[in-house]
This record gives structure tokens, C-alpha cells and sequence, in this order.
């Protein structure tokens, strides 16, 4: 072998895996956009082919032995494919760890759990579907412990999402956001709160709302032309290829914000993938390197842009034009607190910046004890409606709006939680480096994003995989991670909303 | 090998193959309906991946020697397996016939010819789909040869469609049609026009059209948990097995009548993939079996169904529930005419029935004449407004309007158009038969139609592939086909609207 002949089988080998991934994914997407109910069967069939074929090329001996030579042959290599065969090589490891009837198993369960959460969370059923998590929970469990037998299982889940990462670090993370959260949440719950009743007492119908979500996306610079939106159950993102990137969002005639803000913050994923190097397109550096980066790019659109009174002082007389019933003689003002009311809620997708990391934290330490083996899936509801109790003081009603609301569980993403937090707290620190360089307020206030859309490109989206999360972000931000400027941020914000 | 084997290498080879041909339907699917533009790109080098795995599945020698084997020991087989064997091998031979890497490339032709069709439509812009319509008919010319060497290529194409059609045939019953209906179109055009402005000067909402697709769908008994529906420039059905199917509509705001008839046309489509035998599922046998019988349904639902006296009883109070400002005052028999309203025009979706054959003869005649080397890709425009202007007496006046129209070039479906003509006729002479047993009318007007889907499950739908298309005919009618129960059926009704 040659190196160019090495090179030229892991091409060959990577672009069929992009292939099935991509088949794999537009069958998945379609079946929480278009299929009919029990399109579910067949579906799980096919994917599941397609899952053991590529198991079967990610594992075979031919690629094996084009990426070993590769790796061996390190110094006649470009540092990108150095870069991705270091990565290409760490994701096979995990794959190869796990046997083939099982990843595949696996495949076919998480479809079956799709359908199976969607029509639980309508029908309030948690019992329906506590032997599906706790199979998937129990999966990912095996998996973690066949990749790394001598690490607790729940550090390899959560390296698995954010490289590097275990539960002390974690731990010390929300340790870190408690200390001033928790204080900070107390003081704003003694003052008279915000007035948000003029958003809730009214009817923005659906096909308006629709338009609104296409000036969202315009105004945040999404190419439609590589990016529609769908509508799903849960908002999510997906990205075949820098090309063709989706995102989701849910409308509620009787709520315009919610759809708001998942657009925005779905379009801050689709922004990443988007906006990912050229050279990159078809590697598996392609798109973003983590999911905490990758929440920290739509929190920073959802948030840092997206809950700002510069970003409603753009956007409330659009939205005023487009509902000038619904919205007639809302000032800014009102506005702008209405949508950074701080409360105490059972929702996560709906909750404020400043409660949101304790929604994060009841599903992080629910995560961890189920690992660790001390609850079992039946102990969801009881453990879930605990939480919510200790750390934001609401009871739960039912599991629809407690331990069912998410989609992470059925989809598989068991450690995946964290990442929101964290990306909440990468995304207050970029924006603080951002601010030395970029007039933030005044180019969202000018309607012209592009002087923040091109700062996140350049520390951020265009790198895709080429870094680590952590060394891209200390890259981006010139230091190490330090969670302060989150909790600095969030005191200064709503210190000034609630007057405390 | 035994049998027993032979059959369990078979079967699993075919649920490899279905498998894949799911994975590429549903990127189609997701490319018409959600994908961006930009999308076509990736999604041809996926489906060009997966369609070469299709092609070496079903070439393979694995699958070619389990296959013959069968073949050859046809009595140890059920008269099912037996059957399959033979569509199998008879597909197969097809496919076999054409060299791998041109498969591989039409399936990525096919794929960016949508995309461009789409956009030369759109613009106008006959000349930027012109090389794509001219490699499409060139390639199923070749395939033709490839296939049957010593065959008219063009007789072979129509008998990909239609196993046994010729253009003898084929040239044959349009002669039978237009010796009556031209005739009696002059007769029609001769008479007082019928007045549909009332349809015309309207504005019919999309969403309140949306939820009139689902009112219509559940009239014609369509289960919702397995039939979804979506928007796409041209109006379609596909179908990924017996519980997944789709149809498509297009909406346009002022013409409710369209989408109507669109949604009753797919979803007589959908009916019949619905229905297809439970003990055929996952066979080559699964679903319609053939273009000409699919469309018997279809426009068996459109027209003996949602265009007779009856239905529109049914329907107009609850059109007029629906759209009351628009249809206020409209009577059963004002309705009845403006929706059959006979009248040569440019739009062959939107032609009324007696008109209808004519747009297919000048499709047909185009590509036989293509087919035989008569003419171009560029003569296209120039034969198509010439035929326009023959046939139906009408100046096209855009591309847009004339060749560009229709989906089924870009799709590569060369050879299909003849089947709604012939699917218009063969529904007529099951409608004829249907009446011998059932009461059609009496089943329509009391909003019950299931005596008329029991007598098409029991005489068409269920059987799927099991017989040839001419025979399943003659089973279900009892008779061999002829033309001129749709030309009686024509006479009688359009005689009686008109007054000739």
C-alpha cells in the first residue's frame, strides 16, 4: 500500500458511510416531519440495514488497514488529515467496541422509541414508555462500558458528547452556577414580577406565524436556499451536508414566543453547520465538533441575540406589522421583559436564561444516579417530579409536562443534557470576547447581523472538527473556560430587569 | 443448495433490496417536498451510492442462483413464490441488461433533471432542461436496446409500463378514442358553454384547502395512520410499503378545484397500495401492478367517483361549510357542470375527461416519434405547441404551459403517459361491471363508499402483481378490454350535460 492508495480507500469508504448516514437521517427526519403513524414498522426495518451496512464498512478490515497506514504514516500527511484520521480513528474505536447485532438493535429501538415517546407524551403514558428508556438507557450504559471498561460509564457517555468531559468537571460547573444562580433567583422572586399577560391572552394564527418564522431566519442570516424549516413535536436541527441543513420548530396559536425562540435557536445550530469550512465538506471534521459548541452557537442566537433589547427594538415593529391586532401599543419595554420573564416553570424549552440551567441539572443528576444504578426507569416520574420540587420549587401536574416533555431520551442522547448548560457559559464568554471587537447592540439594532455572523464564523463555525471543544473555545476566547461570565451576565441582566 | 435455502437467500437479498429502494424513495420524496434547493446536490451522490448497491444486490450471483434454482424447481414452490420468482427474474433480466455504471448514472441524472425541471419551469426556460430531457430519452432508448436487442426500443418501453403494450396496440385504441370523442367534442363545443366563473373569481384559502384534503381523504376511506400528505409542485403518490404511503397536492389559492381533484386522483393511487394483499407484503408481488392499472384507480376515483352527479351532492353543503362566503348560493347542478366542464385546453391535470386523451395522445406521439429518431430534445416545444394546436385547437404560450408541465419526463418515466388513457378505459369497463353488483350511486350519495372500495379491493387492489395487468382486467370485468365502455360512458354523460 501507498499512502495515496491508503487515502484514496478511506475516501472511498468515508463517502459511502456519508451516504447511509445521510439516508439514515432523511428516513429519521421524515418520519417526525411527513410519514403517517406507522410508517414506524418499516422504517425501523430499512434503517436498520442500513445501520449494519455501515457498521460493517465503519469496521471493515480494509478501511481498518487504510487508516492504520495513514496513522502510521503521520509526517506525509496535511495537519487536516492528520486531524481526521485521529478522529475518524476514535469514533471507529467506539463503534468496533460494541457488537454488530447490538449497534444495530439499537438502531431499530430508538425508531420504535421515537414512535413510542410521541404517542406517550400525548396520551400523559409514562408506563408506555418506561421499558423503552430504560432499554436505552441500559444500552447506552453497555456501550460505554464495552468502549471503555475501566472508566465509570457515565464519564464515557459524557466524553462521548463534549470530549474531555466528566461528571466532576460537571459537577464543579454547576456547583459554579448554583453558588450565584440560586441567591441571584431568590432576590428576583421577591420583586414584583414582570407583566408577560398580553402575550398569552391572544391567537397568532399558525399560517402568520409561519411568515414570521421566514423573517426570523432571514434576519439571522440562514440561506433558505440550504435551509428549510419543518414542523415537529419537538424543534430540532438536522444537517446532511453544508448544503442541506434543517431545523424544526412547533407552533401554539396561543403563544408566538415559543416558536420565536426555537427558530432563533435552531437556526443558531443551522448557522454552524452551515457556515462550516469548504475544505472540510465530506470529512468527518465536517459541521460541528460537539454538542455543548454546538449549544453554545444557538444559545448565543437564541439569547445573547435573540433576548436582547437591541434584537426586540428590530423586531417588535415587524412583529407588530405582522400581528397588529394581537400587538397594538406593546412598547419595548414590555416587550423586552416579557421575554426575559424569570420564573419558575416546567418547561425547559420555554424557561428563562436564568432558571434554564436547573432544568438541565434535574436531567444531568437523573442521567448520573440511573448510571450509577441507585433508580431505575419506573423511578423517572417519581425522581424527575423530586427535582423539580428541590431546585425550582413547581409540582409537576403530569409527565407530559415533566419526565416525557423532552426527546433526548427516545433519540438516544443520554448525556447529552450538560451541553446546554455549558454551551449557555461558552456562549457568555465568547460573547464577552466578541464585545472588544464588535459593537454587538449596535449592528442588531442596525438589523445587520453580519459583523457577529462573521466573528462566529471566523472563531467558530469555519473550524468544524479541526478542534477539540475546549481548545477551540480557549482559541476563540483567548482563555481557558471560566463559567463567570454566565453568572456575571446573567446578575447584570437581571439585576437590572427585576430592579435587584 | 435445497430449496428451503434458495428461498431464505432469496427473501433476504429482496428485503435488501427493499430496504434500499426505501431509503432512495424517501430522499425522493424529502426532495420534492421539504429538501432546499441546493440539497439536489448531495442527495445525487447518495442515491447514486445507494443505487449502485441496489443494482449489485440484484445482479448479484448470490441472488441469481437462489433465484434460478427456484426457477428450476418451480413445482416445490407456492403458485405465490412461484409467481414472484418469474417477476423477479423478469425484472432482473432487465436490470442485468444495462452496464452497472450506467444504471448508477441515470438514477444521478434522474435526480438533477428534477432539480432543473423544477427551476426551468419555474423560469420558463425550456433550453436549460433541454439536454437533461434529451439524456433521459437517449438513455431509456438505450436501455430499451440493451434489454430486448431485436425490439422496437419504443414498443420495449411501453411494455416496462405495461407488460405486452405495443405501439400497434397502444395506436389502435386511440384510434377507437378519437373516432368517437372528436367527433362528440365538436358536437360539446358546438353547444352554450357551461358557466364556471362562479369557481374562478374566488379566493379559496390554502389552510381552509388543507382541511378540505383531509375531508376528502377520509370520503374515500383512506387510513390517515398510514397515508400522509404533502405539497409539491406536481402532484403525486409513492409508496414505501402497505402502511407507508404518500400523495401530494398542489394548492393554489384561486382554484379549489384543482387540489380537489388532485387529492381524489392520488389518493385512488393511495387506495390501491393500501390495499395490497397482506400476504404480498415485502415481495416484488406488493402494491400496484402496473402504470395503466394504477391509473384505472386513480381516475376511477377523480372522475366515476368525485366527478358524477352524486358525489358532488355529497360534497358541495360540505364545501359550503368550508368556503361558505365563496360558495354561497351555488347549486348541485351549477357544481356538477362547472366541474365537468368540456373544453380543449393547455393543462392536462386540470383537463375535464373528454378532453383529457387528447393531452395524452400528444405526449404519446412525441415520444414515439422521439423514439424513432423523428425528432430532437429541441424540437420538443415546436411538436408539442403543434400538436396543442392539431388536437386540441389551442395556441400554448409559454413552455411553461406546454412541454415543461409535467413531472414525468424529468422523472424518467418514458412511456407512462399511455397508461391514463388506458387506466381512464379500463376504469370505465370496471365501473360498467361494479354497476352489474353494486349501486354506485345509491353508495356515493349516502357518503358510505364502501361498497365501491370492497368491489375494487376484491377485484383489483388486493391481488397486487399477482396476475399481469391484461389479465387481472379480464378477471375483474369478466370480458377481454374494450375501449368502448369509455366512449359509451363519455357519450352518455357529456351528450346529457351538453344537450347533444
Amino acid at each position: 500500500m501507498t499512502t495515496t492508495e491508503a487515502l484514496s480507500t478511506y475516501r472511498e469508504k468515508i463517502s459511502q458511510l456519508h451516504a447511509l448516514n445521510h439516508a439514515m437521517g432523511a428516513l429519521s427526519y421524515d418520519g417526525s416531519t411527513a410519514a403517517p403513524v406507522e410508517a414506524a414498522e418499516g422504517r425501523g426495518k430499512t434503517l436498520s440495514y442500513l445501520s449494519n451496512c455501515s457498521y460493517e464498512i465503519e469496521t471493515s478490515k480494509e478501511l481498518a488497514e487504510a487508516a492504520d497506514w495513514l496513522n502510521a504514516h503521520k509526517d506525509e500527511l496535511t495537519p487536516q488529515d492528520r486531524r481526521e484520521i485521529e478522529v475518524f480513528l476514535r469514533q471507529k474505536e467506539y463503534t468496533a467496541s460494541i457488537p454488530q447485532e447490538e449497534y444495530v438493535a439499537y438502531t431499530e429501538l430508538l425508531n420504535t422509541a421515537d414512535a413510542v415517546w410521541h404517542q406517550a407524551k400525548q396520551d400523559n403514558d409514562f408506563p408506555a414508555f418506561a421499558p423503552l428508556v430504560k432499554e436505552i438507557f441500559e444500552t447506552n450504559r453497555r456501550f460505554a462500558r464495552y468502549y471503555k471498561p475501566d472508566q465509570d460509564p457515565y464519564d464515557t457517555q459524557l466524553g462521548l458528547f463534549e470530549r474531555g468531559l466528566t461528571q466532576e468537571k460537571t459537577d464543579a460547573f454547576f456547583e459554579a452556577l448554583k453558588a450565584r444562580i440560586v441567591p441571584l433567583l431568590k432576590k428576583v422572586m421577591a420583586k414584583p414580577q414582570v407583566d408577560d399577560s398580553f402575550l398569552r391572552d391572544k391567537t397568532f394564527p399558525v399560517e402568520i406565524q409561519r411568515k414570521f418564522s421566514d423573517l426570523l431566519m432571514e434576519l439571522i442570516r440562514i440561506d433558505r436556499n440550504r435551509c428549510s424549516i419543518g414542523e415537529t413535536e419537538h424543534p430540532f436541527t438536522t444537517s446532511f451536508n453544508k448544503k442541506d441543513v434543517r431545523i424544526t420548530t412547533h407552533y401554539f396559536d396561543d403563544n408566538v414566543i415559543s416558536s420565536m425562540y426555537s427558530v432563533i435557536h435552531e437556526g443558531g445550530h443551522a448557522l454552524y453547520e452551515l457556515h462550516s469550512g469548504d475544505e472540510l465538506e465530506g470529512t468527518v471534521l465536517s459541521g460541528g465538533v460537539s454538542t455543548s459548541i454546538h449549544e453554545s452557537q444557538s444559545r448565543f442566537m437564541e439569547n445573547y441575540v435573540g433576548r436582547s433589547r437591541a434584537f426586540i427594538e428590530l423586531i417588535l415593529p415587524k412583529m407588530q406589522a405582522l400581528f397588529p391586532e394581537q400587538l397594538a401599543g406593546i412598547t419595548v419595554e414590555q416587550m423586552y421583559r416579557a421575554v426575559n420573564k424569570a420564573e419558575p416553570s416546567l418547561i425547559r424549552t420555554e424557561a428563562d436564561e436564568l432558571t434554564y440551567a436547573l432544568h438541565i441539572l434535574v436531567r444531568y443528576e437523573i442521567e448520573k444516579e440511573f448510571f450509577a444504578g441507585n433508580i431505575t426507569a419506573e423511578d423517572l416520574p417519581r425522581v424527575w417530579n423530586e427535582k423539580y420540587r428541590a431546585y425550582l420549587g413547581v409540582e409537576v401536574p403530569d409527565d407530559r409536562r415533566g419526565v416525557l416533555q423532552d426527546s433526548h431520551w427516545s433519540g438516544g442522547a443520554v448525556g447529552y443534557f450538560p451541553s446546554y448548560a455549558l454551551g449557555s457559559a461558552y456562549g457568555a464568554q465568547m460573547l464577552a470576547k466578541m464585545r472588544q471587537t464588535v459593537d454587538v447592540e449596535a449592528a442588531i439594532r442596525s438589523g445587520d447581523l453580519s459583523p457577529i455572523n462573521d466573528w462566529l464564523e471566523d472563531h467558530v463555525w469555519r473550524w468544524g472538527g479541526l478542534y477539540d471543544p475546549v481548545e477551540l473555545l480557549e482559541r476563540a476566547v483567548g482563555e481557558a473556560f471560566d463559567p463567570k461570565y454566565f453568572t456575571d451576565y446573567l446578575e447584570e441582566k437581571f439585576g437590572a430587569i427585576y430592579g435587584c
